[in-house]
């Protein structure tokens, strides 16, 4: 009898704690209903004939799988942040893009992936390069942000905090893929990386698989701005090549003050024009919109300086924007006013 | 006789050659005699009682070499780039500061040393971290610009591409230094790293020794700015951290339109702000002077957001500027005018 009380009891108070955290949520998305998310899976200069109508039909599926996910998750309340490792993960976890398990070989015949998030409320970021191990990049990217005294953490040493941490590892097996492995093949014992062959248009429909950095920026219900990208680098890489992606600035930035950035492309130049800030700094001195910003770093400065690639962006009023100078970036998004984009060719 | 007259021909040929070079070396100096040149070794929280004369009379001894070093070969018409490195390669030689020969030890017990170099003129830019056998960094760093394709190497496959290039390996046993091995077992198994210790003022004399991640910017004679920095990052850090020196917009930038850019300090804070970029942008957005925007970041935002350190920045008119949140900051500079600056204290 006494055990049923108490059960009865524990009952009653975990239903009034879930009542008022409905409540409080309720309220929240009364007084401020603008959510807004992109994502991408990569810009490159690929072109309709490129893929099959079966290519495409997987690469939206997947696109638009995330971005549901995603949207939903925010309308219920979602974080900013929560919501970016959310729809990363599902990115990484499908053979299709060049991160997670998709990730692309290095000339030594290894995956390499890096990833970065940014809390634009705190500022606060971490962001991982080198994994060999970590089934989710975006993952430890976030466990460091969040749970560590550092932002960024590489190869070894961060797959031993990632152990620490309870962020899954698996074996180097998980990363095969026979495509990639043979695109790695081609290339090896040249000294080009994969994107040194995109110069002009690519010549054969199985090349299409060496784009794909994955990245999401999002407005949450709470006036939140987040941003996440994650990858595996560029076929063919030597020398454990950084990107831009685990770069906080440069492939990465959110702040609460201006907008959330996710950059894809030939890293290299993306550093060299600290890409994701200074889409920051156009809105945040010149009080420039976030559509023109992106404009002025991606169409002028990363083209000026003989870059490709892209970005997406998501402002504090829940505008999102999509920018390339290649012919193609996977995209998908849906802004505050509920418009949604989901894309792939120019 | 013949080989008498070839001799001859040939000391002819050298001489006009010699000549030519340096009247072209002359008319440049003459056309634009602005050079300036402003050097850091770290950022902390000493003051005067923390170090002996013979401590403090050391390292402006190892500063003000450096520093009358860089400004020599810059008034023979040394271009930034190359100075930098000079500069530079001169602090990382010096047991005394936090780079190269004087790193400190991660939690691990190695050396992992991170530099990075940016080319103002071109926004070509080199960087390289987790470095366990490179002499000189910073060389690694140069190298990476201007004979790579990539920005950013890491750890082993860095010191591969190092080794093709011919920059200088060596043992590990070359770093080691008994004092800042016993630093680094008086917080193993600890969770803090140095900085944690930071919060307030030091309490013993030796952990001046804690601080000293080495910096450098440059306007030369042709007009072009170029900034490096080089650290051992802090003593008993996990998890192969990697610090703000070699991120490119955070730790190190340069950018003829406005500055170069050294910091120091606690790395995390400066990519969080993306510190360098930041001064940057005040100065292309804003038409703020070089010191106000330094101030901006150092006073204002890094300060705001908790975080402890310094940069050092010149600008395009040969303005140097010292800016730190600290009790100190080992500095020496000239600026264009050539007023001297060589201090410890603030």
């Amino acid at each position: 009898m006494n055990k049923i009380l108490f059960f009865i009891g524990i009952f009653v108070i975990y239903s009034q704690k879930t009542l008022i955290a409905q409540k409080n949520a309720d309220q929240i998305l009364n007084t401020n209903k603008k959510i807004a998310i992109a994502i991408h899976g990569g810009a490159g200069n690929f072109k309709k004939r490129n893929l099959t109508p079966e290519q495409e039909n997987a690469y939206i599926g997947v696109l638009d799988e995330a971005l549901t996910s995603g949207y939903n998750a925010l309308q219920k309340g979602g974080t900013a942040v929560d919501v970016v490792e959310l729809v990363i993960r599902k990115l990484e976890d499908s053979p299709l893009f060049n991160a997670g398990k998709g990730s692309v070989f290095s000339n030594e015949g290894k995956n390499e992936m890096d990833a970065a998030i940014m809390d634009g409320k705190t500022l606060h970021c971490g962001a991982v390069t080198n994994l060999r191990h970590v089934k989710n990049p975006i993952s430890l990217a976030k466990a460091i942000m969040l749970d560590s005294q550092y932002v960024f953490l590489n190869g070894a040493g961060a797959e031993k905090f990632a152990k620490l941490k309870g962020i899954e590892l698996v074996d180097t097996s998980y990363f095969f893929d026979q495509k990639r492995w043979n695109e790695m093949l081609k290339l090896r014992d040249t000294t080009k990386t994969s994107l040194d062959n995109d110069k002009g248009q690519i010549e054969e429909k199985e090349s299409i698989s060496k784009f794909g950095t994955v990245g999401c920026v999002i407005l949450d219900v709470y006036g939140n701005l987040a941003a996440g990208t994650s990858t595996g680098g560029i076929t063919n890489k030597r020398y454990n090549r950084i990107g831009d992606s685990p770069v906080i600035g440069s492939g990465t930035y959110a702040n609460n003050k201006t907008c959330a950035i996710s950059c894809t492309g030939h890293g290299e130049d993306f550093m060299r024009i600290v890409a994701a800030h200074q889409v920051h700094s156009y809105m945040y001195f010149s009080k420039m919109s976030l559509r023109k910003s992106a404009e002025n770093v991606i169409i002028k400065e990363l083209t000026q300086i003989g870059g490709r690639g892209g970005l997406i962006g998501v402002d504090r009023k829940g505008n999102i924007t999509f920018q390339f100078n290649t012919s193609g970036m996977f995209r998908a998004g849906i802004n505050s006013k509920g418009e949604k984009t989901l894309s792939i060719y120019k």
